[in-house]
């Protein structure tokens, strides 16, 4: 046990929706009292960090309700229930992209927001990839326009603030550090 | 408008917390369908990559609830309702770590989950530390253990998944590519 844990006296579930759950721990901190918290439980995710012959990278822009705004990011989706990261990976870029990647890497996981949410996501890199004409259909209720970029447009993309999220700033540093591009 | 846009038709406040609010919104697709967006609004945070003269890093390890397990973080915290991100970065850094920082920079902004939440994260670059003695008292809930490492260690703790976000991953891609350590 670690000796900040923190011991749960009362779990109250609050929502269980089709993506996320929302409980509330009463907890019992390490000097004795206790506190709340508030918890969203996520599937996870995965994301692709994808590259063309040219070294370009595949990005897509889509309406963000949480932000009321579009952003530019890695193409990325939520796991299915039992999925495994790499398929979803795959099956999310083809879907999103119409690309299917020759080689594909796991190269990082990370939690996206530790305070609040239990979301993980996996990321993957792809290459050698493969424009499919009957590629598979997009989800009916997503809308994405696909955009390829060199590093130098996705680093203006970025100054613009269409680029805006933790998942695709951690990519382009990624790719830029390892001399990928 | 952008032409993604999703309208929404009817907005369900679902929970109110101390932290975030979940919402459920009907929204129009631009195909004229209708879906369900099951979204968290969140204050917003900021996170403090701190170095000392001899260029070590700043990091906390704290246990974190909604992961049921510690994670050795850069110093981060939610801002309280009309705070500046900078303040809160001092703030933070100060309650967390007791170092007052003789020079602040904003580096970046980036939302952590934007499928889902509109957590946006202020990061800031604090030099010039200096340890207060009489600092400011952490939060009365908040259990956090100072380190003070070198980038190598801060890389082996990311090979031993104790250091396992996405704050915390992108800082020290920043602090490698900018030649800060």
């Amino acid at each position: 046990m670690h000796k900040f844990e923190e011991k749960t006296i009362k779990t109250e579930s609050i929502f269980q929706g089709k993506v996320i759950r929302l409980q509330v721990d009463d907890v019992l901190l390490p000097d004795g009292k206790e506190a709340k918290r508030e918890l969203i439980k996520h599937p996870g995710a995965v994301c692709v960090v994808a590259l063309t012959a040219e070294k370009k990278i595949i990005l897509v822009e889509q309406y963000r309700k949480a932000l009321e705004r579009p952003l530019v990011e890695v193409p990325a989706g939520k796991l299915e229930p039992g999925e495994e990261p790499e398929l979803s990976a795959r099956r999310e870029l083809e879907e999103e992209t119409g690309y299917r990647p020759g080689k594909m890497t796991h190269v990082q996981s990370f939690y996206t927001s530790p305070g609040f949410a239990d979301e993980l996501v996996h990321v993957f890199l792809a290459e050698e990839l493969v424009k499919v004409e009957d590629g598979l259909a997009a989800d009916e209720d997503e809308f994405v326009e696909l955009m390829e970029v060199t590093i130098e447009e996705a680093e203006q993309l970025l100054q613009e603030n269409r680029i805006y999220d933790a998942k695709t700033m951690w990519a382009l540093q990624y790719l830029r550090l390892n001399g990928l591009v």
